[in-house]
């Protein structure tokens, strides 16, 4: 799959190198060309970099890991994103001391989706901190570390889910895109564990549901020990 | 330690039913002492069962789970809560259709603290559907199941930790009562997962801190792979 990110931040880089491996074509773009040609020439397996232009036009699938700044502002046309899948992973500023005032009423990547209607968002990967990329994709295969995933495009939603489990992660269906409302709500919150509590970054959060072995002993309690 | 049930629910009996066979005293309290009364008795392990003001009179403890009355209006007084540690397990009512408005900018617990400036109240236990309470303790132990924990008075956050480690689940210490926000929102996402998404009642969240081991990996990735 061809996977254009725009940014090379350490997200990008760690993802798209994690990527590379699992043999999907890559393209960094960047404001400085020369920046994200560097990125992809340390990163190896032919991938490549350029502008953000080149980076949009390149992908299937757009990483955008630019916080706070629109499409339509850092592209010279968003004319080439129509119905791509455009990866959001981006979360709000946490407020100073985690001192929490109201939450979203609406989400980033809403935000996102209304200056790109041509496209389709996806929110993912917001809720593990770069370091845990680094990992991949063998320990987290071990892990089952989630990746929420939401978007209005149920097709988007199962590439990224693909995506998602090529790395080693176990990729969680969140429903619509307005989901993304609880999702950054759930990166505010594993921010909060990995800084303000203490957890360091390779804190993570994980759906699981409880396999059918325990659920046997509902009977016992249910009889009334 | 003495715990006193405010109110007779699901999460009230099953909460009440695990600690009373970890060797705690239980008392339930329910506006109508009868079915306090027929709680205690199926429940066995020399529990009690009366009012709601027996049953916060008996406590060090108060397990709170009547959602949206406030204490000063389900007991004749507040003034035997004085010092007490005040367990709030509730979350607000789900938008019908899971369609998300604003999230909230002060929690229930937040509320509920207001309501008795001379208790410590902490937040804990609502992230949880009660069926998972059924399976307690030997399969939680396997699956770490995490219970989320807040509250301005740290004896009492820690107390409230041993009570949830006594049976089976592994307690995440999330600092101060305005974090109840966050696990409120917490609430929410998790009852999405269970209702709006179709995993179910024993889908549960964790958060897990990756072990070393895994971390030694950033030395072959870091010298670039």
């Amino acid at each position: 799959m061809k996977i254009g990110l725009i940014g090379t931040g350490n997200m990008s880089r760690s993802l798209g190198i994690l990527w590379a491996e699992q043999g999907h074509e890559i393209f960094w773009g960047s404001r400085d060309p020369n920046k994200a040609k560097s990125v992809a020439e340390f990163a190896g397996h032919n991938t490549q970099g350029g502008t953000n232009d080149e980076a949009a036009e390149f992908g299937e699938v757009i990483f955008y890991s630019v916080r706070g700044v629109m499409p339509s502002t850092v592209l010279s046309s968003t004319d080439c994103l129509a119905g791509k899948i455009i990866l959001d992973c981006n979360n709000r500023d946490i407020p100073e001391g985690f001192a929490y005032g109201p939450l979203m009423a609406e989400s980033l990547a809403e935000k996102l989706a209304v200056d790109v209607p041509n496209a389709r968002v996806v929110k993912a990967f917001n809720t593990i901190a770069q370091e845990v990329f680094e990992l991949s994709p063998e320990p987290l295969q071990e892990h089952q570390v989630s990746v929420y995933i939401c978007g209005d495009d149920l097709e988007a939603r199962q590439t990224t889910m693909t995506l998602a489990k090529d790395i080693g992660f176990n990729p969680i269906d969140c429903g619509p895109l307005r989901s993304a409302r609880m999702l950054e709500a759930l990166g505010d919150f594993i921010r909060f564990m990995i800084g303000g509590m203490g957890l360091g970054p390779y804190a993570t959060i994980s759906v699981n549901v409880l396999p059918e072995a325990s659920q046997q002993r509902l009977g016992r309690r249910q009889s009334g020990s």
